[in-house]
Parts: structure tokens; C-alpha cells; sequence
């Protein structure tokens, strides 16, 4: 990219891997008739389809049934909400309750749930609790997120990792007490959703072992490309609700409508089948490199560098290290902005455009001065020592020019 | 496709054009960072993206602000509809009023329109008029849509042309009427969407001619990805209200989020220009196969090929022949099935797998034994004549075995 310099951005997009590429294109080429038309060019479209659809399901252990294809993780979330509040909805007019439906998001949740939840409660749709995740180490405790249920909750939806922090929340242990609320106290319809933008590629994610009703995937953080998943555990049975925001003529058995994007679908699945076949190797790569770039930077910078989300005890993601360099005009931002060999943001995209501290940040407990210093380094599969040292001597020629604007 | 097969699914979906296949590749490998991100690579990703919306907008004579991206025009449709009701909701909360809003159109519509809005309907969301269309036309009538709008009407939403029938709707004379009675009753909330799928790259579509507040647009009709765009007249300045569907970090302005796809909308800004470019070219071409394979069909046929949408001087797109042959076994999917060297549809992709009659021909005034019969044939801007003779001597075949089977 752009030549020679370095990318330190792969939370925010990834490339696409080669093999997806020419996954993608060959599908563009060949497979291009509708999937719904009967001709045997509409039946091969289909079948590649399909054959995707196999791959991402494989990719987290999930039945081929359970995956419906969308644009984007943003829609997945947006789906997942909104059919939640639709199920309550119906449920209510059964029984003929007036009650709205309750959902419980933390505050370290990516836009798409969170600023969804909250319109979804200012339209006074939904009664919404945001869980404060813990400053002493950077996500919900599984007591705050359980012990915010209530009779007419029909949504928990706790975010996989955090983006900015990389900070691994604890999906599967909220998932176990759930269950265990839903036996005592004969909960029917209480689901509990995560978004795993930012852990597909990088760790395990697996429907089991998380015993999650809604994952949330998207395509392009994993070297896939611009579309999104959604699982829903056990769609052919309905033993999960599930109600289409995208309303047509029936493609994804009815699930979500507009015609299938079969290149983009066959590059997910390709991209998928990466990660089944590789993950250990990507995770051990990523782990390698990031915990590198963090010795360099406690080498080169001392006591002048802050790790934003190492809390003792914390798993993280292994490609992600937020850090805040301490001292005068060392804004992330305004560091970055002066690197000549290296690109990294402050955080999510949508901060990308503002000098304020990250709310992530400070929601995990990082204090506003140092927040606002944040430099989100996000590495990928290709990223090596060699990068890891022209980036390191970058923010030292940046920091040394900095330290001396008045 | 299929080495030498003859395609003339065209209406279901078309290939990339050579130009946009190019395009997209290239973005996908150089433009790939997050359009959102400050750095450099974002700025260009950005740039990319921002070209593309201009080539949209030129091609409906729109400004590139009142264009947003979609995933497709069934979201496009979706989006309307619901922004409209959501309107509606808002005036009527400020205003203490609880009128619903209330949604006319016709019984012609694709499903993204049709199902939307009785679902909406169907959950007590909205008022619905559904306008039949007229039997001796094969379109609405305007005094039938004008008639139907009441003081609650918050959305008019008649497609630009049929995809199964090819005709051409009257929502230039539509948007007239509605002027006037904006102006004479002082509907200050009354809005007007069409649909255009069937129309970009084949006719002309300005926004100042046909006067309507939305437009959907759907990339992979006219050689494009499998993406989408709406029209929204004079976002900037809210004269028409927009409620974003799907809510996250905010792209698009806030009005669609989502990470951009940057390289279909780069493909689909291509498409755009290939057609703001050769729009007279492609139409006289499809026009003129188009005639010709009527006047080849009425040659070999005679009195056994029905014409299902030629009505007396109602237009119709140039590439769109809905054609039953009459006579035993020659049900639209049987003769379909059993083409040997050409492949087509009875109708939209939501039909193929039934045998069942068109609704859109029934409500297009095709008496049911012959709808039944219908074959949708939808030219594309590379099929020839020699195309067509390949397609009439299979059609004869198959026909010919076809009558001697009991």
C-alpha cells in the first residue's frame, strides 16, 4: 500500500488476501446471473452461494442453516436489535401486555449497536440499560450485565472485543449465567447477541462454546470483503426469532432480502475457509509481532509510553495495542497526522475526524489527558519486525520534531 | 457465459461491464482502506468513493449530495418507506395527532415495495392503498393514484417501469398532478419515490423530469455491482426528510452506515458514466433487437405467440419482450426448462421456482391461461441477431418435441 509505508490499521479494514481476491473475481466473471433465476447459470450462482455459506458457518462452528448473508456487521447489528424488539412486540400483542421490551449493551459497544439502541429508546421503542464497563479492567463484569435483567429483557448484546482496546469481553461466562437465569426463572425469550467484528481471524469464535443466540460477522476484518453474517442459532427450527429488516422477494429463504452479491459472498467464504485452515498460525504470527512492537516501544520511550489496555489478568485480541505517548503536542492524532513512514488511527473510524479523547478510552478507565494522546496500532497478517522497526523510528523522528513546536 | 448459451435474463441481473469489472479490481486492490480513516490511504479511498457519487448523480441529473450508497435497491425501497413512516410519526407526536400515515401504490411493484409496505400495514404501522393497475394499459392510471391520496398520505411509491412487462409507468404525469394538489391543499408532507431499477441504462432518468423526491437505483441492472443508491431531492437542505434504516458510526453522511464498499461504488460510478455516456447508443441497440426479435417470433409463430405487454401506444423499455406461445405443454418454465442453447425467465427471480402465473401479468390484464404461458425475454447490450436466430430455431425445437409429449 501507498508504496513503502507502514499500515498499522488492520482493525479498521483489512485487505483483501489474495486467494479472496481471485475468489472474488473469478465469481464476478463466472458466476454472475441472479442465484434466484432456475437456468443452470442462476443454479451455478447458487451453488457458489452456498458453498460460502458452508465456509463461514465452519469458520465458528455453527450449522450452514444458522448463517444468513448481509451487507455489513453494522446491518447484522442493526437486524439483531430490531428483530428482538419486533419478537417482544408480537409477543406483547399475544398476550396483551403493554410492557416494552428491555435491552441491556455496555458502553463499549461499536456505534451500530449502541447508537441503535439509544434511537430505539428516544423513539421510546425499547427501556435501554447501558452496562458502564469496569475502569479497573476494561469490560463489563458478568454481575452488572445479569444483574441488569429484567422480566421483560429480550436482548443482552455484548460485543466479542472491543475495537479500540482489543480488551476480550466475557461473552461466554455472561452466556452461562444467562442460561442458568433461564432455567431458574423460565425465561423464554431473553437472547443474548455478540458482534465478533474485530475477533473472526484473530481467536476462536465459536457458537458452542459461547452459547450466543446472534453473532454478528463482518467480512472485512478477516481479509474478506465489504459484506457481512449473521448467525442465528437453530433459524430452521425458530427456536430463536428471528424477523427481516430487509423486506422483498424472499432471497435468503426470506430472511433478507436483495439479490445475493455472489462475488462478495464467494470472497467471504474463501476468506473463512482462510481462517478455519490457519487461525493458530494467524494468532501466533499477530501475538508475536504486537508483543514486539510493545517491547520496542517500552524500549525506545521508557516511562513516556502508556499501554491504554493491559490490565492484569485481561486477554486481548493479539494483533491490537492502544497506546498514548506522554508529553506536549503528543495528541494521537497530531502524532499521526506527522508520521512520514507509518499509518495508524486514534481509534475507531468515527473518530478518525475529531482531536477529543476516545469515549472507549475513557469508558475503560484510561484518564482523559492520556486519552487523548491515543494511538490505536493495529497490525495484520503480513506485518513484520521490519515494519514494526520504520515505524518505531518514525514516532521517534515525529516525537523528537514535535516536542519542539512551542 | 456457459461458453456459446444465449442469456437473455437481462432484466434478472447483468454482467459486469468490461469497464466496471476494471474498476472494481482496481479499487479492490488500491483503494482499500477504510474511506473513514485520516491517513492518506483513507483520504484516497474517500476520494474514490466521492468520484463515484458524482457519476451517479450525473446519470439522473441530480446533485452528488442528494445521492446516498446502499447495498442494493431493495434496501433502497426499504429505506423510503420506513423514513417516510418514521416522518410521519414525528409530526404527528409534535403535533398530538394519531393519524397513521398512510402509503399508496400499486399492485405492479417489486416485492421491496409491495411486501414492505404490507407488512408495515399489517403491523398497524401505516394505511395502505394498493392501486390496481389498468388491464387496457398495463400501468396505473394517474386519476386512480391522484384519487387515492388523502390528507394522511404521506408517500406515493410507483416504479419507473415494470421488470416483467417492461411497461412504463406514468410517474412524470403522476408528479405533475401531485404538484398541484401540494400546492392547492397545502400538503406540505406528501412525497413521491420511484423505483428505477428497470429504467437506468435503458431510458432516461432525470430527477427534474420526473419530479419525484426518491429514486431507487440498482447497480447490477445496468452492468453494475450488486449494490445501490437512493436519490433523496435537496438532502442538504432537509426539504425532504430522511430517516436512516440502518444506524452506526455514521457514514454516508449519517444517513447510511456502515463501512463503504468502496470498490463496487467505484464500480458502480463506472456503470454511471458508461451510461451518462452511451445511453441514446444502448437504447437504439436494445430497441432495435428487441423489434426484431418480436418481428422473428410473430414470423415463426404466427398466431400462436401472444404479445403480453404491447399495449396500444403505452411505452415500454427497449429490451423487455413478455411473450406466451399457446398451446399444450407450453407452460413458461416447461418450455423454459428444456431450451437447449438459450436460457431465459417467466418473470422476477421470486417467480422462477413456480409455476404458478405471474400476478404481475394477471394485474396486468393477461387472462391466466396465457400468463401461465409467459416467458420474460430481456435483451442485453451485446445480444444480436445472430442471438436471436440461436433463440428462435431452440424455441422451435423445443416447442415442436414439447407438443408431442402427452
Amino acid at each position: 500500500m501507498s508504496g513503502s509505508k507502514v499500515y498499522l490499521d488492520y482493525n479498521s479494514t483489512t485487505p483483501l488476501a489474495p486467494e479472496v481476491f481471485s475468489t472474488i473475481t473469478e465469481a464476478l466473471q463466472r458466476c454472475w446471473a441472479n442465484p434466484s433465476s432456475s437456468h443452470e447459470e442462476g443454479v451455478l450462482a447458487r451453488q457458489c452461494i452456498e458453498k460460502a455459506r458452508g465456509h463461514v458457518a465452519a469458520m465458528i462452528g455453527a450449522k450452514d442453516s444458522d448463517i444468513i448473508f448481509t451487507s455489513g456487521c453494522t446491518e447484522s447489528n442493526n437486524a439483531v436489535l430490531r428483530s428482538c424488539v419486533r419478537h417482544h412486540q408480537h409477543l406483547s400483542k399475544e398476550e396483551g401486555t403493554t410492557m416494552l421490551p428491555h435491552i441491556v449493551t455496555s458502553n463499549l459497544e461499536h456505534g451500530s449497536v449502541l447508537r441503535t439502541a439509544q434511537e430505539l429508546a428516544d423513539n421510546g421503542e425499547i427501556e435501554l440499560t447501558v452496562i458502564k464497563a469496569n475502569p479497573r479492567c476494561g469490560h463489563v463484569l458478568v454481575d452488572d450485565v445479569i444483574g441488569a435483567i429484567k422480566q421483560n429483557t429480550v436482548l443482552v448484546s455484548i460485543m466479542h472485543a472491543n475495537n479500540e482496546t482489543g480488551v476480550i469481553q466475557p461473552v461466554k461466562e455472561i452466556s452461562l449465567q444467562m442460561a442458568r437465569l433461564i432455567k431458574e426463572q423460565k425465561y423464554t425469550d431473553l437472547f443474548l447477541h455478540t458482534d465478533t467484528a474485530q475477533t473472526c481471524g484473530k481467536i476462536p469464535v465459536n457458537v458452542s462454546e459461547l452459547g450466543v443466540d446472534f453473532i454478528s460477522i463482518a467480512g472485512h476484518k478477516f481479509y474478506g470483503p465489504r459484506i457481512g453474517a449473521l448467525y442465528i442459532r437453530d433459524l430452521e427450527s425458530k427456536t430463536v426469532p428471528f424477523y427481516p429488516m430487509i423486506i422483498g422477494v424472499g432471497q435468503e429463504r426470506g430472511y433478507r432480502s436483495g439479490t445475493e452479491d455472489t462475488g462478495y459472498i464467494a470472497g467471504m467464504g474463501k476468506a473463512a475457509e482462510l481462517v478455519c485452515n490457519n487461525l493458530d498460525t494467524y494468532h501466533k504470527q499477530l501475538k508475536e509481532i504486537r508483543d514486539y512492537l510493545e517491547q520496542q516501544l517500552t524500549e525506545h520511550f521508557g516511562d513516556d509510553v502508556h499501554f491504554n489496555a493491559r490490565f492484569d489478568g485481561v486477554e486481548r485480541i493479539p494483533n491490537t495495542s492502544n497506546v498514548s505517548l506522554i508529553g506536549k503536542n503528543l495528541e494521537g492524532w497530531n502524532v499521526l497526522k506527522n508520521l512520514k513512514h507509518s499509518m495508524a488511527s486514534t481509534g475507531s473510524a468515527c473518530h478518525s475526524k475529531t482531536a477529543k479523547a476516545s469515549q472507549t478510552l475513557l469508558c475503560s478507565g484510561v484518564p482523559e489527558d492520556i486519552a487523548r494522546n491515543a494511538m490505536r496500532l493495529s497490525l495484520g497478517r503480513n506485518t513484520t519486525k521490519e515494519d514494526v522497526h520504520i515505524f518505531i523510528a518514525d514516532l521517534r523522528e515525529t516525537v523528537k520534531a514535535l516536542k519542539l513546536v512551542n
